[in-house]
């Protein structure tokens, strides 16, 4: 089986780190390959970067499907371009949103999400009511820090625990979903330090979810569903 | 008062009878004025469409800040761009979409939009989600015509007719929102014929409602929460 | 196009005032007319008063209607006898409840509702469940002040500001709706006064949100579905 | 334990079956009253009709209270009058409605209401989504009878179980809730028939529902909450 | 009419408690008897002691059945073994659960639930959902109190209290439900000194509501929807 | 990794079956075990038989994890057991539903569940419910076929299509969950004879649902929230 990571940004500085964070939730029998975008944003913080990551997202997901992989996870919390991706192609593609926050629904009745800026809030409870799991979520925290800045590897351990420990006490979260897939390697860790605590709540890393899902899909002989995604009609288009 | 329309698509074909049908529902103090897009697709039906058409919405809604307009409609029942366009600028922006399902909430308490492809379908209910108003809705139907085809003024009003006496009986239908900006000035004609055959309901034009919504934000002196779509964060995109 | 303006209640105190603040959100071509109750309440604050003035409300409506008015509007954010006088007239009927509540939903993705007493919260949610759109609130708070006692303008400015702030940060509101029509002339101050302080949502006056969908609708060619608000069968009523 | 009934129409025709139906369902120890509105309408099928019957109502439950009843039953599923009179008393106030509902909840996971007239369907939608139970409505169907021909009992019975049995067939009706209290003893004719025909579900009376529910509150010594249904502030009123 | 009571328990400690609460609430013809379980847990605080309970609840309800009894009360907040056993017999069932809820909905707009232990917080939600009015729930609460433990009557009073004020203070509860049927004796001492604090709001028994309710379905010839609890198809079970 | 299926019936006919069944979708590291009750039911079709087999398959489970297995999957539709043995364990437990329901999220806007008797619908509309889905379903549908009848390939085969295409056509479903996990080796024929026929919609089959959301959570490290699944206290069972 052959998957296809896309990191819908135009850096390459994450791609080791992608890889080894992807791999460590596959199969065996699971090869992953990572590329990044020709053009779009550094990274993706608006709608305005989702929009923009959007175009070559369709192209990169249209290479994969011909260049043989089975399936593509389009590396994002955001899921840009997810939607309009599944569309083009019929390997199953996934983003990183809508795989955890259906793992977070079956194993807790409730949980929260950790997402690196305030201004992204509006745009995950959007995915949320989409997707029409809202009332599930206890909260929806910031740990207040730009993707690109995510690479304090301690500072970050210690801002996600604090958000977390606010959002078992202060709002019940029974599981926590990391909401951002530049948060990585530190999911274990929390749950960790959590369960040492003595405060032990699941903590999902958003891409074991998304790629465990693509598997799944893959394995079960599924994809996106062509009436939901269907084929878009042939027209100019410039 | 100064607003502009942007017909999303790069087709000028429509711009005429865009201006009269908007015209038909602004004030008299209110100036109106169309443009279409440089790049993107020759109609909107799919998320692909909607993906290339928001890059060039998405200038022009600057530009139109920048020449003084006091608002923006983007004429398109699918709201392409619309939310990723709002967090550019300080002045309002509204789709079709969103203003007509409105209205219908406030006009009727059970309504169903009639659309022109089965296609489509599955991208109003995700949009009805996101806005939270499901459970309002009789029923999504289709008339089974592309945008490029609507220009049979006669064949569409039929068409149209026949989905809508369809969305009362079998559905419930109190209310019925046209689901295309395209079918263009056929509102108050169906209206008059659904009263003589003693089924009247009414039918709401996207576009009054859409040019309503705007006016009544300029006047009120809103534009959408700057919390809700937040400004972009500042960083290389390419 | 003529629209009446009913203030729901039997003091002719406010009229000028509502007059006013109402000319300042319509378009050049629209005349405004204010009239008052014979009989009913001094203010409405309960559902008893709400009944009381539902009575000669009906009756008012169908005069506006006989006198050849184009719309009207119920001067009252509890919306009392919108419903009823539905049921009597062609012309379109609005409060003040139902056209702000959805231009919130309009342009934000979560609003908080600031009202006068805490005896109405139950009313404002019971009127949010009816409208189906209880989801998009993030509280409905009240600054303890009886609709009499608004004229004070500076301590009313001082006590919205309060609990709008509180709304903001404690429960997330991204938008304000101010929860009754007798805050006349406060809410562009207040959004002047959270811009100054780094706070800015929008602020929206319930008077230009339903004068402004009572414009919508009658250059629409709209109306209340005759269907949802259906003519009382003839019987006796005494 | 004293219970009055206020039938609120001006017609005291019904009061003798009125009284046989509600004695047929209370315990021993409750003694029935019912009595009649001085003003207001035959029959209640319209907003109009609520709002008229109304004033009256509220009256009449404020007497019931001087008089030393223990309870009231407003005997009309439409609930006429009933929140308002709740902020007038502090013994408990019931109509047909809620408590039926409420008793369909209880013992189905979907059921269909079956009322008198397609003009009532909108309002009984509107008072289940304020109950906030839409989701367990199967459907709402119509008999087509205005309250006043009611009285033909072997017309009312076959009406009444060809919508049932099109509920249980079409809808998926696991039981029915007779949605007008003037569908005087045919429950549980209606439940025997459908027995009978192997098409077994409950059917709820609702003056079996409203009674039960009034004594549940009088016995448990619990009324509706003074939070929900504040006392309306002094003021004038004329 | 004869009630049987099943203390879903193996513990015969609390019948003569149970039992006086129970006659408390029933009209002068309600025979009541109540009955331990043979085996099963010595409390009701988790899934395991509700499936362990189940097996000879059903057991116990069958022979009621046989017995000739009226309807069978299973006297737990829980809920536990109500649906299986419900496809078992034609005469009612009800726990405690869903009438005390259904009834908070009849008397206020907003309530709070009273639990013992913050681990069955969970199990109380997903009832809330099973039953569809999670809407309406201001929070559930827990005085972190073992079944077992509920005996010393002042120490259930004053911490019972504490949680109910924070729940009006600080969840807006308009009403408060006793999460726990083992809370014998206090829902009306409570009520009362809310009152005298200036804080009331209706604090509803389980078992009250749950008896009434059971008398409502009796009295008014209403049972189960067979459809809803299917009888078990015959089969080998060993 | 070692994967337990219990097969939570007392027949060890269909062992062989569903090993190959799941076998089919597990990735190549994968040990599968399966194991039957030793009391329960013949097959889980009534709330009856789900709390029969409960209490072997808490069991079962608890011996699962004293045996090193690192998840276990509950091989039924309905999933029986799975919530009180999630207390129990800290190996992460799932049935077939949750899994099934939540991947049909995944993948499409609207689907529907195709499940073998009428009696059963009530019970998934339940489980629905309890997940917060229920918005997302299309229909639920029934082939009539009792589980110890679906050997017969080719009748369930022809059944099963035959409602798909209800579903597809009268519902509007965009995907298909099959609702009993004992409609083995059927899903990718009937995918396939949807796409021949041009009514090409995913058919999921509820095991490689269950088993890629098992793989899933163990090569997440990830198990169900031991606050949603608080341990039970201690005390006396019998």
């Amino acid at each position: 089986m052959k998957i296809r990571v896309i990191a819908p940004i135009i850096l390459t500085t994450f791609n080791a780190d992608i890889l080894r964070e992807v791999e460590q939730f596959t199969a065996p029998d699971v090869e992953v390959d990572v590329v990044n975008l020709s053009s779009g944003p550094a990274s993706i913080e608006s709608r305005l970067d989702d929009a923009l990551a959007t175009i070559d997202i369709m192209e990169k997901v249209k290479q994969s499907e011909n260049e043989g992989f089975d399936g593509v996870f389009i590396d994002c919390f955001g899921d840009p371009g997810v939607d309009a991706s599944r569309e083009l192609v019929r390997i199953p593609v996934v983003g990183a949103f809508q795989p955890s926050v259906l793992t977070a629904c079956l194993i807790s009745g409730s949980f929260s999400i950790v997402t690196i800026l305030q201004g992204l809030i509006p745009l995950v409870r959007e995915n949320l009511r989409k997707l029409g799991v809202e009332g599930h979520v206890a909260s929806i925290r910031s740990i207040e820090t730009p993707v690109l800045e995510l690479t304090d590897h301690e500072e970050l351990q210690k801002r996600a625990l604090s958000q977390v420990l606010k959002a078992i006490e202060d709002d019940g979260a029974e599981a926590c979903v990391l909401g951002c897939t530049g948060m990585l390697g530190i999911a274990s860790e929390l749950a960790k330090k959590l369960r040492e605590m003595g405060q032990s709540i699941p903590v999902i890393d958003p891409t074991a979810a998304a790629v465990g899902h693509l598997e799944l899909l893959i394995r079960g002989g599924l994809s996106q569903s062509t009436v939901t995604y269907a084929e878009p009609p042939v027209k100019e288009r410039k």
